[in-house]
């Protein structure tokens, strides 16, 4: 594919590195303290892939971890937009601060369709309590999943009680984000007939919490009920989870069955984010696809002084079809064990 | 993320297993002699995540390489299903066979929108030097474009002249797709003024070759411009590439320039796949892309036996937030040197 090998040469942007604190410690502590202004910048840093944010990154992952990061995802028109507004109003009223990271994994070249932060804050203008931030790809190949975790790791060091991470449900992508929060809510639309036996049944590996809005839509109680035997199946498949996803039906325009849905999250949180062995395996598995993440952008990066040639000696003999690409990766893995 | 752990206790399919060809050097050969029936199994097997097809796919891969790859994608909408067929009728005239892969990152809530293969076929079916197969995600978390890799390699390994491997663009996605392709076309619908302002540079990065479709449409004149206009200015950061992409107007439903677009790929695998070192780093950029993948789907795994608890071991401070995601992806990829 074109240019893969020179891209890290126009992305990094001179004003955007210029913007970003030269004190990575003083930095550190604006997140700390809650400073949006600072967060806003270091998002906007990440997104365009400015360099030298590491050591940044670093500390602040190991100062923070104290949010609670929920996933909200869902097909376009589900009415994602208006329930969170309603969740933040929720969590707002019960006294919990709350921030958002809407990811728009959209083509570059069909444009974006998140609408702007300050339209989105709604009715939460104003609420110091509450912030909300888009992210979207900027026409960078690859690496859009690993800078939400990085964008996530900034929020999460921050004080923010509830730190909310949202994507338009098309495909991939939104899976690979929504591995980067504790809990995942699964927004359905109600659906005709046809529509419930075309729903794969992988969705109930993605979710924790299913919604089904737009509760009084003649659909409704048929969607919620298919959803229930695909999630008893799947439990069948599964005993040793200590959590059945639950069906929640909400009308987020009437706000109608947020106040449940907001009791679920907690329950889901107590449930699977606790010291149990279960609880344990799935950190892990989050922290093993982050890890894996960032390894395969390491992957991706030309590094333009000889620190990468090791690697390309050892990829020569594939280009020769001398090796392949599965027995390579396979040795890699192998030496990183020791 | 729920069950990112588990998801591999449900995934692989014992009857998909049982049809694959116990032998791997027969199936091998049956690959490499055009059998479209094993090819059709094999990329069943990829797709259902089918454990033990690594030795074919090694071998195959080291056997293969003789097929052109080209990638197309564009945004719903532009004609590709249309576009390819002509493009197939294109390539059979001149005495070329073609295998098309068409890959559907659609999400595993929404459902699948690629049509049947056998629809698909159009005025080929019954063509014997044509081959058609899709391949969606199937609900499985992560891998598809992976397991597009996989069933390149397969394609790859047969008989065929000319291999398309064909997405709808809409994310990141079909970017990481495109990458197994050699060439990339990007298919572009004329687009109203704003539309064309608001398309992002970004897609200079992706296409080796640009089609605006609809040639006949009164705004197919100004998009062709303005992505000239984006490619000149995308060229002169990058003097270093010895292509500049070209721009083809064409009337798939018509067949015009149709011709045109196929003499333009056959230009490019000339000045891009050759013996220069620009294609060199091409093509190892490709490897370094395809390695990275597979080495990330290593730390997605969870292996029943303990062969990965050291990776956990490794792991667990970052639970602890005594060390962080981006340390140990650093301290990975050192070990990885020796």
């Amino acid at each position: 594919m074109s240019a893969v090998g020179t891209i890290q040469a126009t992305a990094p942007q001179p004003e955007a590195a210029r913007r970003i604190d030269p004190d990575p410690g003083a930095l550190v502590e604006a997140i700390r303290a809650g400073d949006v202004r600072a967060c806003a910048r270091l998002i906007t840093g990440i997104e365009r892939g400015t360099p030298g944010l590491e050591p940044v990154l670093r500390e602040l992952y190991r100062r923070g971890g104290r949010s609670r990061v929920v996933g909200v995802t869902g097909p376009p028109g589900a009415g994602k937009s208006t329930l969170i507004d309603r969740m933040i109003g929720g969590w707002r009223a019960r006294g919990a601060t709350v921030a958002v990271l809407a990811i728009d994994p959209s083509s570059p070249f069909t444009g974006g369709a998140v609408l702007g932060d300050r339209l989105r804050m709604g009715s939460h203008g104003g609420d110091r309590g509450v912030f909300i931030r888009s992210m979207a790809s900027r026409g960078q190949l690859g690496g859009l999943a690993r800078a939400a975790g990085d964008a996530l790791t900034v929020l999460d060091a921050m004080p923010w009680d509830v730190v909310i991470v949202e994507t338009v449900g098309v495909g991939q992508n939104e899976t690979d984000i929504m591995r980067h929060a504790s809990v995942v809510v699964l927004l359905q639309t109600p659906m005709g007939g046809d529509d419930v036996q075309a729903s794969k049944a992988g969705i109930t590996e993605i979710g924790d919490i299913f919604v089904v809005n737009k509760s009084d839509h003649p659909d409704a109680a048929r969607t919620a009920r298919h959803l229930q035997e695909m999630i008893a199946l799947s439990h069948r498949l599964h005993l040793e989870r200590p959590w059945v996803p639950p069906v929640v039906k909400t009308r987020a325009t009437e706000g109608e069955g947020v106040g449940e849905l907001i009791d679920r999250i907690g329950e889901c949180f107590q449930a699977l984010e606790g010291g149990s062995s279960f609880a344990r395996e799935r950190r892990l598995a989050r922290v093993r696809h982050r890890v894996g993440e960032i390894l395969r952008e390491q992957f991706e990066k030309r590094v333009s002084d000889d620190g990468s040639r090791w690697l390309d000696a050892l990829l020569d003999p594939i280009l020769r079809r001398e090796n392949d690409p599965h027995t390579v990766a396979d040795q890699l893995f192998a030496r990183m064990k020791h």
